[in-house]
């Protein structure tokens, strides 16, 4: 299996288009064959027609069908995985065991979306029976539950080739909720991107389902992505990226004629508060867990915790020193793509000269896409005091923000903008009082974590990935990872006075799909009488 | 109780603002005493300010305090409610027992919701527990749910001066979710705005709830509204209107540094597809029930029947004669306002005049502020070729479009708009082929009806109001009418690693307060082990 640099639309290929790029091996420094075709208008307009057509079908597929198809992705994404991990490895520069983990979890998303789409329990199916005799009027029988929105466009993200990309969690909890989904690829790994698509493709023949299950466009710029957003039959958008690619969709979604709702994972801070009792009980291991969280995928996770809020001690300077010794002795990593790599010399080269910081650990990267970590400490005043001290450095860049004492730590957390998770490590004694602390950061952030680090994130029926602007679009009301991750694809529908043979099999009184539903009000998974 | 006139900010009230108005009486064409004051800057701040600072307190509060709370203003309401029903009367020019109902309804909101704040199954509880020793990495705890999102504004309707009004719907659905609210009044019914207004306040301290729980602001014009959509502490809108003062708001929304959601419930024209047997086995039923359903409130329900799309044939056209005869021999009924009447006059009027439109029915409206049913009659051609023909008309007006067909019936749900409700009358024989039409309109609107009328909301836990673009402004993910309704003003929050004691008593171990959670995957009220 080879890319051979063409959009993949519906079950044919396009060689139109204008601009061409490829792909780069930030490793080694050289292009990557083959060449890759910028889709065009055509396309664009190919791949919406081809989805909107499949979406009827899409609505009624059942849950069961729904999961064979993304265990039918799973499964070929596992088989192939040798394959799709080598190019992967070319075109991110990310180490094979990362990728194939990477892989591994790809396929349990899948699985995990899967399954929850053939429970079915998710679709929130209530239903209301009929009182005809009820005064002052009859009260009528009425049903409802969630339905598939229609075709979605996502958007591949840079850092996470598989598990964010082209069969990663957008894609997979869109086609469990019953949407047909465009991508458009990342160009930082356009090969792995075909490739992967390739496999959906071969899963929708399979699978006996329509043309227009899938699609997948390449652009070597952001015309393709804000056809796509801006196109009246698209009717939701996922994306994970930077803030000011995520608020131009989102901007460019509210301002159609019909606004959509665009799902943007977009920057986080990702902060730690670090209490004395902490550093007295557990400075060692908290140097290690920090700096792995820290430095995993050289910073290049949504996750990396970038804010480190420390109060001033003999201890928590030694702890800082201790972190700082093995910062430094960090080898460089290389970064994702040359252009990520320019960002992260600007924005630490920048942040080196905001006013009350110094540079706390400078490891030493030498070689022409790597970096290595670059930390800054500053005085909470300082920090309060600038707002450019709250942007996201995209990769191994924390900052850590000395505090007087836990008053001002407090005052650093109300400062806070929304972010993705936050952190508080305490010792033993002092845990049960930080309430005050951890109301203020379930205020900010959509993950509040205890003694622990954010990255490494559980994909589960709990998970929420996903907080406060400008982490995300929508102000953490849904989540990007996770089964709730369904959710966001989906819209209400309620069936009054129909006759039970004319409802969808959730709502019909037999309870043919054995669902938990809210029946008068009360959660049952039995029939109605 | 009488209104005095000034906005309600926490438990004062302001006498400060710019221009000042006052309500008028549409049946008698006099403005009513006494003089409302606009509210100010400084008001606006004062009401974000207080309720900013309640807003931890409600975050924390439980679920009982909050039903206790929304019990205390219904019951207040019922005790009170002859007052607010002979000031209402004055303002709205609706009839005695139909506001009389109203607050009823409202009262029943209050506890609906309350009830379902207390039960607490609706904030999702999701547990996953730890596997310390799972391979290649430990499983973490992880446990979430949604939490109020915090200071909430509602728009008060024109239509429903209960129950879309200052304790609606959207005010009951976010107290009930754990938020405190602004009401930006509307200024057709203030008088009934603020003593309503005033009752939450006594339940405020009757409960011993903070200060900046509810205020209450007057505005003569739109500084105010947009002032409080842009104020950078306000988290959720509600609106219930038209479409241009819903977009516009959510406009304004989008377009913040910190976007917010705006829960829009606008235009609708609720269409009505009459199949040739629904003819042939109860037309005069049909005349009497669409007859009853478009002309309560006179014509002033967003869920109006405002299309009437027939397969032409004898038959039918008997059924619109007949229709046409019941409509012109009505009596005139008071409209709600002097500005509503003159749009619906304009509205009626330009629409008499659009190309192969004519007028089917015209009753006689004579008095100031009155008007009579004015219905139109064109082809599908006419209609497919229009698109001024597929905007609501506020007021008892509804289009009949004549189709040759089944296939043109299908073809005009194709091309319409989202909507709230899509009603299909069907007779016994045919209501099983309509599978491809039901799907067609499950697509276009929130509520799919079977041979029913599609005013007369039921408030309840499967209702749905709540319909794709331009009907919401979310595009029907959520509903303002039934407890989903609780949803809109929440997002989602886990907590990773934490001890059982730091936890809120929703995902605690013991589930203190009896939730459904879902605990690894499966729905229980079970303790966790």
């Amino acid at each position: 299996m080879k890319p051979d640099g063409g959009s993949l639309i519906g079950f044919g290929s396009s060689g139109l288009g204008g601009a061409t790029f490829k792909a780069f091996d930030p490793a080694k420094n050289v292009q990557l064959e083959p060449t890759f075709l910028s889709a065009g208008a055509e396309d664009v307009a190919r791949a919406v027609q081809l989805a909107t057509a499949a979406a009827p079908v899409w609505a009624k597929l059942s849950g069961a069908a729904r999961n064979k198809f993304l265990n039918t992705i799973a499964e070929k994404l596992e088989i192939r995985s040798a394959e799709l991990v080598a190019r992967a490895m070319q075109e991110t520069g990310l180490p094979e065991a990362r990728l194939k983990g990477e892989v591994t979890r790809t396929a349990g998303q899948l699985r995990l979306y899967g399954e929850t789409a053939q429970r079915g329990d998710w679709v929130d199916a209530r239903i209301e029976t009929a009182l005809p005799d009820r005064k002052p009027l009859p009260k009528p029988d009425h049903r409802s539950m969630v339905r598939a929105i229609g075709p979605v466009v996502v958007f591949g993200s840079s850092n996470f080739p598989f598990a964010y990309s082209v069969a990663g969690g957008d894609v997979a909890s869109a086609f469990a909720a019953g949407c047909p989904v465009i991508v458009k690829a990342h160009p930082a790994h356009p090969g792995t991107s075909e490739m992967v698509g390739r496999l959906i493709l071969h899963a929708v023949r399979e699978c006996s389902l329509p043309e227009g299950t899938f699609s997948l466009l390449f652009d070597a710029g952001f015309e393709v992505g804000q056809a796509l957003v801006k196109h009246p039959a698209v009717k939701a958008v996922g994306f994970t990226g930077s803030v000011k690619g995520g608020r131009t969709l989102t901007d460019l979604a509210a301002a159609r004629p019909e606004p959509i709702p665009v799902y943007a994972e977009m920057g986080s801070v990702n902060p730690v508060f670090i209490l004395p009792g902490a550093i007295a009980e557990r400075a060692a291991g908290m140097v290690e867990g920090l700096y792995a969280s820290s430095t995993v995928g050289v910073g290049q996770f949504c996750t990396n915790p970038g804010l480190i809020v420390l109060q001033r001690s003999p201890a928590a300077e030694q702890f800082a020193k201790d972190m700082a010794a093995r910062l430094t002795a960090t080898l460089e990593g290389v970064m994702l793509t040359p252009g990520i790599r320019k960002n992260f010399v600007a924005n630490t080269t920048a942040r080196a000269h905001q006013p009350g910081v110094k540079v706390l650990a400078q490891g030493n990267a030498t070689s022409m896409c790597s970096a290595a970590p670059v930390w800054f400490e500053t005085g909470a005043k300082e920090f309060l005091g600038n707002h450019a001290l709250s942007e996201e450095i995209f990769g191994p860049s924390s900052l850590v923000i000395w505090c007087r004492d836990a008053a001002e730590m407090l005052t650093v957390a109300h400062e806070l903008e929304g972010t993705l998770t936050a952190t508080v490590h305490a010792g033993a004694a002092e845990a049960k009082d930080q309430g005050p602390l951890v109301e203020i950061l379930a205020e900010k952030a959509g993950r509040v974590i205890l003694n622990g680090y954010p990255t490494g994130l559980e994909v589960s029926h709990a998970q929420v990935h996903g907080g406060p602007y400008p982490s995300t679009s929508d102000g953490g009301r849904s989540t990007s990872v996770g089964t709730r991750a369904l959710n966001r694809w989906t819209r209400l529908i309620c069936y009054q006075g129909f006759a039970n043979e004319l409802l969808p099999a959730e709502l019909q009184n037999t309870n043919p799909l054995g669902l938990a539903r809210m029946v008068n009000g009360q959660v049952t998974r039995d029939p109605v009488a």
